[in-house]
């Protein structure tokens, strides 16, 4: 049986995207931290690893991209992605009144994402920031009196109420809210029909060096779809930049275009190509 | 009396950053989040805001990107920037001894930074994660035995330990670790000998939008100092592009190289020139 890893603990959003991805015919590891999932892949302990990479609100997962900047040389490579719509579920005690929640934990991220629709309909609950919506959720569990239990609440997915036999109610956050992960493994995946290739690279420190750096893919007519850029961690103000772009790294325009860009900076990695 | 909005509680990075740039001719006022410090700008309840903008090592502060993403109308803009090398503490009750340490508190990124050196030298010692550097070092100050107490530690500045009448251990964190911040104000800075401004954009949905739009910079010469993109928060994977480049946007090559971008783009707007 395959295997796969996830950032955990269960019923996070990615173990969601994994099950969605891989489905029932895998077995399912969760690791604490991103940095546990890429090992246990490169260490050949599971067969794939799902990490989340980007928020359609948050922005970018920094730890993940961290990860790539750190560990250049990894022998790890993307192997695909995930695109999951993001739910949020106020949760509480079944014998829980709304109108006497007076506290809401969640997630620094849930709770602003929530906040308009708090204030419309909770404006009596204060909220208060957790490590995750996994441990909001373990805020409705500890031992304290009924009383106060029953004026709290939490927000994260459905999965969490499930699995504690909490009620949940769905809360009609109208935003495009979804969520990106990427699938890490050792092996490269197959040539699909439509293909992405994830690159990173330093640029030399002169003038005009981001535009320098894109020059290739406009003479070679491959589309961006994503540029990003992270500390070098190495040199105060000194940057990585990661790029997606459409095709394939054996596609002949991408391998082209990719070799003039290594040309004119310091590094450069593929991190992947994928079907999409 | 001119007066200074911080992001706060006293004593966070911000505060002592904001203390450096204006120093005691000023009065300071602290603020809860980056949106409140924003709002007392804008609401002329204050002459100067001040926020973290970017760490060296973390990257982008995303709240601050996305308050100006969110409120693209605000009359506020960037007034000046304050760069500001960030140390750790590990701070402790004045009789605990180093060796008896078990636990020990802070920002989750305050203990990434630390972790090999705590690794090293506190292996026994389990690191919690709190929301802020000043709430670490409040766990310290909790109800609690003393013998439990003196088991405890947390990181944060040197003024945290001060402010508490704790003690404070400098620790040789050998990374190249700054924060930068952004003024904020209503009026506009003076044209120094060096200038820098910052623009917000976002491109047309087509092919090459981003090469396009860097193409005015290269042709008038004008160096580029920074790059970050931010989700839009209006569609999922759009992005609004933060760009810092070298110049005060009345030198008329700066005025060119904008007027020429601004006519390929779905909007920009210049968040402010300053002296550097």
């Amino acid at each position: 049986m395959k295997t796969v890893a996830y950032l955990g603990p269960q019923n996070t959003n990615t173990h969601f995207a994994a099950k969605k991805k891989f489905g029932a015919g895998y077995g399912y590891l969760h690791a604490p931290t991103v940095e546990e999932v890429f090992q246990l892949v490169e260490r050949e302990k599971v067969d794939f690893g799902v990490v989340p990479i980007e928020n359609s609100l948050e922005g970018a997962v920094t730890h993940t991209l961290d990860r790539f900047v750190d560990f250049r040389n990894s022998p790890v490579n993307i192997y695909g992605e995930i695109d999951l719509p993001i739910e949020h579920f106020l949760i509480m005690q079944r014998d829980t009144l709304k109108e006497k929640i007076r506290i809401i934990y969640s997630h620094p991220q849930a709770l602003a994402q929530c906040k308009q629709w708090l204030d419309k309909n909770y404006s009596r609950a204060t909220p208060r920031e957790t490590l995750s919506t996994a441990e909001a959720v373990e805020k409705l569990l500890t031992k304290q009196s009924i009383w106060e239990l029953n004026e709290q609440a939490a927000i994260g997915r459905r999965e969490l109420a499930v699995q504690h036999k909490l009620k949940a109610i769905a809360l009609p956050i109208d935003s495009d809210n979804r969520t990106r992960f990427l699938i890490m493994s050792l092996r490269s995946a197959k040539r699909g029909r439509k293909n992405k290739t994830s690159i990173m690279f330093a640029l030399k420190d002169k003038p005009g060096a981001l535009y320098d750096a894109l020059t290739p893919f406009k003479k070679y007519g491959i589309n961006l779809t994503k540029i990003e850029s992270r500390p070098s961690r190495r040199k105060a103000w000194e940057y990585v930049f990661f790029i997606d772009l459409q095709g394939h790294r054996l596609d002949s325009s991408v391998a082209k275009a990719i070799a003039a860009l290594k040309k004119g900076v310091t590094w450069l990695k593929v991190l992947g190509s994928y079907h999409v």
